[in-house]
């Protein structure tokens, strides 16, 4: 993998890219059971992530994705649907990560993000915060989990 | 796996026993450099979390983990040093999910969590919630992950 380089078709994204209000949609991605139970049992292993028959008597009523493997599984639509064609110089955090339906075998799964502020980074010169607002939707266009996460961007260079 | 049955040793916790201002520290993982790479792999395929040459001409200076791997490293720990043998019923959610330093093949990491508020939960009867500062350490010392994070718990019944 060559960093910051994208596909030919694709131009590559910059901090200068990124407008305020600005809403794009990408991702589709189809939560497989087998997938639930090998992320939980590496990370977390509750056995209303792990085992069916013992989920289907918890206030879940079956077996749901650990709250940790969806927010992997977004990672993955993100970097697929734009920071890999990006500066992406990495993230200082998220706010409000928050868990509001869970995650099913067999859902399938799309991010919507918002742009919601896109500012120079004082401490790195060049370098850009972007705050964007991340809803996962599931196929019934609800959201599963949102979250407001910090994105560093490079800005570009006089000569791009 | 049975659920909400501790080792012989140990008791189960309800959120009972959750005590605000408590503080326990828990866990030990030793990060490799294969772990980074595979979880990266699946999850967060930017180059310096892949790539250790290409990393080291970024301003990391190396390969670092993604911080959602950090985050499901996190998890683990929490579910071996307590949820395991608790009544967890999941989290709502995390508030200020903060990446603080990177971490790096070879740390060895650890939680210190802090129990900030243990209240009911009105919408559910037997249940409380229980907000606590996660803070993973490295072997320096050094607070590389913070979280603020809800978990849900079952109350100790009557019987009890």
């Amino acid at each position: 993998m060559t960093p910051h380089t994208p596909a030919q078709s694709e131009s590559l994204l910059y901090w200068d890219d990124f407008r305020e209000g600005e809403v794009r949609v990408f991702g589709s991605v189809v939560v497989k059971q087998e997938d639930i139970v090998r992320f939980a049992a590496e990370f977390d292993p509750q056995f209303f992530h792990l085992d069916e028959a013992a989920a289907r008597q918890t206030m879940f009523g079956g077996l749901i994705a650990s709250g940790w493997h969806t927010a992997a599984m977004t990672m993955r639509m993100m970097c697929d649907g734009y920071l890999r064609r990006s500066t992406s110089l990495g993230s200082p955090g998220v706010e409000q990560l928050k868990w509001l339906l869970p995650v099913r075998p067999g859902d399938t799964l799309q991010v919507r993000l918002t742009v919601l502020e896109a500012r120079p980074l004082q401490s790195k010169p060049g370098v850009g915060l972007v705050k964007s607002r991340h809803e996962v939707l599931n196929q019934h266009g609800q959201v599963v989990m949102e979250m407001q996460a910090y994105g560093m961007f490079g800005m570009r260079p006089a000569s791009a």
